[in-house]
């Protein structure tokens, strides 16, 4: 069952503290968001102690007052569950709920997320909490939904407390049953790991080199994710049970967490915390970095979740903490463009963070739309414009973002490239030159997300699956990519591809594993680039040249394989590089390296995807984004330079903002951002 | 009441450790001491288990001993209390008077300052032993005053043991009476940090994201220091109590300490530990930077506190320890150099650290006048030179220095910033900026230490004051600023001036606070520097552009706000970033950015501060420094390069050292001291 | 007695873990290895639990299936004790065998090396398993030796269990008897460290500063060597006693281990573990990086310890674990090159590391010549290549290499300055400035271990020492250097030498101490380089200049003393820098500074050594080594580069691969190797 958003139209809300500023506020705070256009009010996701002052005393008059005032113009409210800050007099009482450093050190009150998921008391008095405020809210006619928690896995996704490394030795048992099955699974005879009673099981502890086993390392990551999941899932059955009326969702994408299966087990919609001005400040010593308009990369994360979203907390000022993240303001219509950015990629419902900026603690400088003097200014004006041009464009709500092309992505190889330094970084690269590429040509792209449900349709989406440094492969998937390409797919690997099982153990073949077949090649042999030496090239089908850089394998071919690029400035000088295989109506392609800008795109004008030449001439600098809806495309044409941008339209569109018809040059305007039908 | 040092004419001493050489050493270093013009051997610091082999046990037959034979040679004895590194027998039977890491580790035994100062067992058996020496030293003819501790707050400023954490709670208790008190001040509401019970507060505790709570942590240092400044006045009334006569003082300046008022309250001078040689290998990428000579800030602060002084350490040799603080020795001059960078500041007392290099320990690399073997060596000869010319310098003892700015410190203000990286580092750059354009102009500028008890009179001995990025700016300060420049004073503030309380939380005002109405203007909206773009600039006076670095803040002005500099470059191009008001007879001025070297000298030519251009042509590399007394001027010009200066002198003055007459041009060697009147 | 390999003729060896592949392969991979030439087989260092999988209940049955089918193949295993990985029950039942970090912390299960050596449980339970081999295995006729344990100090080389504390201050106990020894020893009286009770003493723990005595830390190095060398003794000593016909040895070179006492003491000779692609990813900034040539140096310090030795652990391939060590595969050609790079400095026997490369944890990336796959590669088919080779040049082994210059290791200083920021970084530099000075003009030079047993014989054997910054000089190694060179010996120091005692205590005297007399030098003055300045440099022989870096000691000459260089560029500009004293029959060189790669070989020509030059011209990027036996000299020749080297030979040799006679021009090719006689 498709997890997504159902709103009528684009709906705009706010992120809101009641308790932090004084009650006689409130009314002129909700007025100017009414004024504003906002539907909806998210509220009480760090206020545990208000809800609950002492253990066992409950209290809802200051939250029952601040949605009734809410109600009274009109707003709705999405309640947030408190659990992501404990009270003081929790962790003081129960310090087995504290989570704690793998060497051991708890995490104390002070901030937030200090507690760990497998704390029995943590779980009974969350338990009992959210059914409280259920219990409270579920018929609240403003009340419209549920978020929980919030940002699970946010601040840290690791969990070593005595609770975590029970319910990991649990969770162990319950997987594998036998010490033997464990025993293979984590390879244990290497270095003489071999576990002969189960109360010798941990998750990975401090070890003298800082290395622990990597196949233990990759379940304790699927532990990490189990656990938030059953964590959320405690609460989720809850509100289902005692609130059934309203929605239920939860924001953020961490670490860790399998936020797919969350989504399909537990909730109705994926909610996102879209934060792109991070972009602004994040070394990227990458070829043309794409700061803010990386987060089309994150959104296309979210739409394999949820086709149509929400985001929960769009950024809507300069963002940073007391001692870290330091982000400049966003430039007059950049707000807006986020904004867009956010609807482009399949958002139906825009909340922005904050409403006022915080005047006390950690996040006093993660500005709202308003600052901390109240008074108007350049943001909330941005806002209310924003505003206004959605009631022109609501119609969009619903509608499906177009691909042609996907990228594939999965949690085992995730989680265990997280730790391999011989294929973590490649993916990074691999996936940062795809996107570049595919943006830079305005070939939309989704993510696609593979999973044990994957089936032969969901791949028959796509014309062409990009994914380049799977080392886990298993002979289902194998089996599951030759259909796929046998009834006329295409679909480009590169180095390090199949090499592993699902424990992350290398199988006893010749690379790609199972892949070979698909793929038609062994590797003879490989190396990573020496970091004092050249970097060798690859031969594009005898024309140009580009870098083969960060790693080699050089491959062997079996029969019908086409040799579209040879390796050149190294000793395996000459020999292929990258491959094509017919195979079926389709075809593959393997590359054996990581893959740049240069050679992406290289690639791309071999999958002659749609690249909407026909319809436009659009500069580098700007996003194409296309949703479908009943017939009708909805085109989002985003600029993300500070420069002016001249676009060509070869038909005539209708600016669904202006109502106007656009044709020929339209220059749009730094940040600036048309949206066409 | 002003607590200054009252030395009759300017004398020298040194730190001896008798304990660490052969008895039948002792007379030979003494005599060449004697030589050498010494008149103070400091002495007894780090012998705590010489004094005490045994608890409650007491020895004092070889310092006894050790200062007879001071005395036999007329050299006075300043005794330091041992107590910065305790007995190995104390920690070992008292493990709760160690200090602790943050995360609960404690420090051990094997350097120094180990130790925390709210154990009661540590702070029972410091008194036991101050008072043991006070008692047995008290009318010893040849001790004249004490050192309590050494280096308060050196190694280390924050302490997290037990006994701290304690301490803190009932500090929090006395300072705020309620919980209600404290969660408002410390901003509790935000991620639900509310405390309920007083036995949940804390010293700031390990948090997941390594960031506590903002409030908190300013009340912390503010504990940190009341701690120190609680533990030497347990010393302090000792020592008044049972040593009357002998005078009491400690040294060095370290971090999350008020020295001021631990000398206003305890002390009857202030000695602070000079070592300029730092300068020479701390990394300084700022534009000109001073090396050495930035210590004459140092000195600057030192006089703040106390207008005369002692340097109870001053180098005198190549410095380190084994394992770090790599510093090349001191050039031939260089020693000298520094000798008098501390009197031109107002030293009239300087003790060289130290007699001869430590032969063991972490310190066999501090070098002091003497090498191992003993042997005479250049240092020594130098600090012959020095003890000679002082004897014709004398009578400067009790002079002061003159400037007419003044550079505003806080401690609020020091410590919050130190925790926020949207305040510290540009207060850091200004400072800096102010600092060199001030010396490089050779304008003499004091530090201005702005607390409590500061007044309107206080204010008003300048004629310009500088406070660059004050965050907390309270109404009543404020009011003072008004006041003073409504009676003909001039003050500049930069960005981010006066947006926070006391706390340390923002007000629910626009900037800067309650300084709009000094200033003239109201912040409409502002931006860090974004890293990967372009910097934006000042024209200032529609001549000059400087770069406009780090932080932007666009200004609204009010009525009759003359217009300095505006924006370059940026999208606020063109809008007001420097401004000038006149105010009653005085003028403000507002700048909304950090200064730089560029601008702060632009700056100073409009203030007309007297730079002595009538008097003196000086290059660059020499500091100028005037001191006063009784109708005489003592100028100091020190050549802090190791290129000859060429000075032009514009009357005749006398060269105090040759007694000679100097007019027109005069030469200064490398890193020669001119003294003239 | 000298504690050499005696292999009959070159051998080569695989390491094998039978315990990893399933049991049907293991006759196949023997057949492979025997047609290989394979003659040794090393297993079993990681298997603890397969030889006890409960405590107290012994099976052999595994390995004694896979010794007797490696005696089917004819081939001789070598029998690792297990104890470098304690099984998961052992840890989980006596955690005091855990090693801990210096702050307490312990290490766990999941890697290797996480024992103490001192702990009472652990030692037990090694012996009885120790002894349980021996037992079984000592009259086995394919079992011809053992390997204790495996990588003593490998992974960590500091120790800080309780168990290590408790034994750390019996050890002190040991060598002080009273505390008084101890005080003055680790100079206690700075800082106030005295002891006063024996349970006061303790290994280094945390101090504030990070810093702890460096006299104690000295004495700490001395006791981790002298813990790792006890518990191997107690395997030795069983060893002994239950397998007297099979001989013992361990392998690796790590820190805080006295390797040449261990050997002396316990082994029949001792075995290195060589890894020279390391040398192809450590940064390297200094001029002409040695890369993997570098180990070149390594294997002249195991053959300090056992003139011919075998490598236990040669690279086969790529190598890195998971998360870091992220090397190339190697080049053709390289496998090959570093086989005869063991063998041309003394390796008489050469195992690989490892058959195969491992499918399961830490180190499925250190490959092995086989891949996971299991087929042929062009790894296997340069060892087979190799071993080929080795046929027809059996007779090397057993012959010695030659060198008449020697530069001098010793334990004391490489402790005391691995802590010293003012010697250690010195020592470094000026080591691989004469290591390649001499490698770049076919120098062969020896590494010479000078210890408490060096006799004036030992220095005899050759012309030249090199000993650059030897801090701690007692008086009775002085006069043995005087000796040395008064018998017509060369030798020389560079600055920092002789001024510190065996404590680590500098002496009361001019450097360099008890040296004076030799060099006929007083350090006059001294500096280390300032950060920020320009670098001084040295006037050799009023011809060439070269730089003074890092550090300069100002030279006060005695009689009859030859000024080499004199300094330029600084304050001492002009003074004595370099001199050379004839002493006796022979001449002793003093440096005031730090050797680089430019004076160094400037010296080398002084010292008139043989450099081959009648026989070859060699490139730079070409190693000469030679091994002498029975009137025989066996030249190496190595190319290190990727691109063809040309040699020229001065007379005819044999090549002894290929049996033809070489005259004349000889090209290497890329990492060629070419054997003479």
């Amino acid at each position: 069952m498709v997890k997504k958003l159902n709103e009528e139209k684009l709906t705009l809300g706010i992120c809101y503290y009641p308790e932090h500023w004084p009650e006689d506020m409130w009314e002129d705070d909700y007025r100017r968001m009414k004024e504003l256009g906002i539907t909806y009010v998210r509220m009480g996701e760090f206020a545990w102690s208000i809800f609950e002052p002492e253990e066992g005393k409950f209290s809802f008059d200051l939250f029952d007052r601040a949605v009734a005032k809410a109600g009274e113009f009109g707003l709705k409210v999405i309640m947030g569950t408190p659990t992501a800050t404990p009270p003081t007099w929790l962790t003081k009482k129960y310090p087995d709920s504290l989570n704690v450093t793998q060497d051991g050190i708890p995490y104390q009150h002070g901030a937030r997320r200090h507690y760990n998921y497998n704390s029995e008391n943590y779980r009974r008095l969350s338990s009992i909490i959210v059914k409280k405020m259920a219990e409270h809210y579920h018929d609240h006619p403003d009340v419209v939904g549920w978020q929980i928690d919030n940002e699970l896995n946010c601040e840290t996704d690791v969990f070593y407390s005595e609770a975590d490394h029970d319910a990991f030795r649990e969770w162990a048992k319950k997987k594998y049953h036998t010490l033997e099955n464990l025993n293979a699974a984590w390879g244990a005879v290497f270095w003489n790991q071999t576990y002969t009673s189960w109360d010798q099981v941990y998750l990975t502890r401090k070890t003298v080199p800082n290395s622990p086993n990597p196949h233990h390392a990759l379940d304790e990551k699927r532990f990490f994710s189990d656990s938030a999941i059953s964590y959320a899932k405690l609460q989720a059955d809850i509100l289902r049970e005692y609130a059934p009326k309203q929605w239920v969702t939860t924001n953020g994408m961490f670490g860790h967490l399998d936020n797919h299966k969350l989504t399909d087990d537990l909730l109705d919609f994926y909610a996102y915390d879209s934060y792109p001005n991070f972009g602004r400040i994040i070394e990227d010593h990458s070829v043309k970095p794409l700061r803010d308009r990386k987060w089309s990369w994150n959104l296309s994360v979210v739409r394999s979740i949820s086709p149509n979203f929400a985001i929960f907390e769009q950024q809507s000022g300069p963002g940073g903490w007391v001692t870290r993240i330091e982000q400049p303001s966003p430039k007059p219509g950049q707000l807006r463009l986020w904004t867009y950015q956010s609807i482009a990629h399949g958002a139906d419902m825009i909340m922005y963070f904050r409403w006022r900026t915080a005047t006390k603690g950690t996040e006093i400088y993660w500005h709202g739309i308003n600052d901390y003097h109240n008074q108007p200014n350049r943001r909330v004006k941005e806002v209310e414009a924003v505003s206004q041009e959605l009631h022109k464009l609501g119609q969009i709500a619903g509608s499906s973002y177009q691909a042609e092309i996907a990228y594939v992505t999965n949690y085992d190889n995730e989680w265990d490239a997280e730790f391999d330094k011989w294929v973590g970084p490649y993916e990074a690269k691999s996936k940062d030159a795809w996107f570049k590429a595919l943006q830079y040509n305005h070939v939309p792209v989704d993510a696609f997300h593979l999973n044990a449900e994957t089936s032969l349709e969901d791949l028959k989406s796509y014309k062409v699956l990009v994914y380049p440094h799977a080392a886990i492969i298993t002979k289902e998937q194998a089996e599951l990519f030759n259909s796929y390409v046998k009834q006329g797919g295409k679909m480009i690997f590169g180095c390090r591809s199949g090499y592993k099982d699902e424990t992350g153990q290398p199988y006893m073949k010749a690379f790609p594993g199972y892949l070979a077949d698909l793929v038609g090649v062994n590797v003879e042999e490989f190396t990573r680039e020496a970091p004092f030496e050249e970097t060798p090239g690859v031969k594009f089908k005898n024309l140009q040249e580009v870098e083969a850089n960060d790693f080699n394998e050089v491959l062997q071919l079996k029969e019908d394989v086409e040799v579209l690029g040879t390796f050149t400035n190294a000793h395996f000088e000459g020999k292929p590089a990258l491959v094509k295989r017919n195979y079926g109506q389709g075809s593959s392609y393997y590359f054996g390296g990581v893959f740049n800008l240069d050679l992406a795109s290289l690639l791309i004008d071999e999958f002659e995807l749609n690249d909407y030449q026909d319809l436009f001439d659009l500069p580098e600098q700007v996003e194409l984004s296309i949703r479908h809806k009943e017939g009708t495309d909805y085109v989002f044409l985003l600029n993300y330079s500070e420069v002016p941008q001249e676009v060509t339209f070869k038909k005539e569109f209708t600016d669904l903002i202006t109502g106007r018809p656009v044709t020929n040059k339209h220059t749009l305007k730094p940040f600036d951002v048309i949206v066409l039908a």
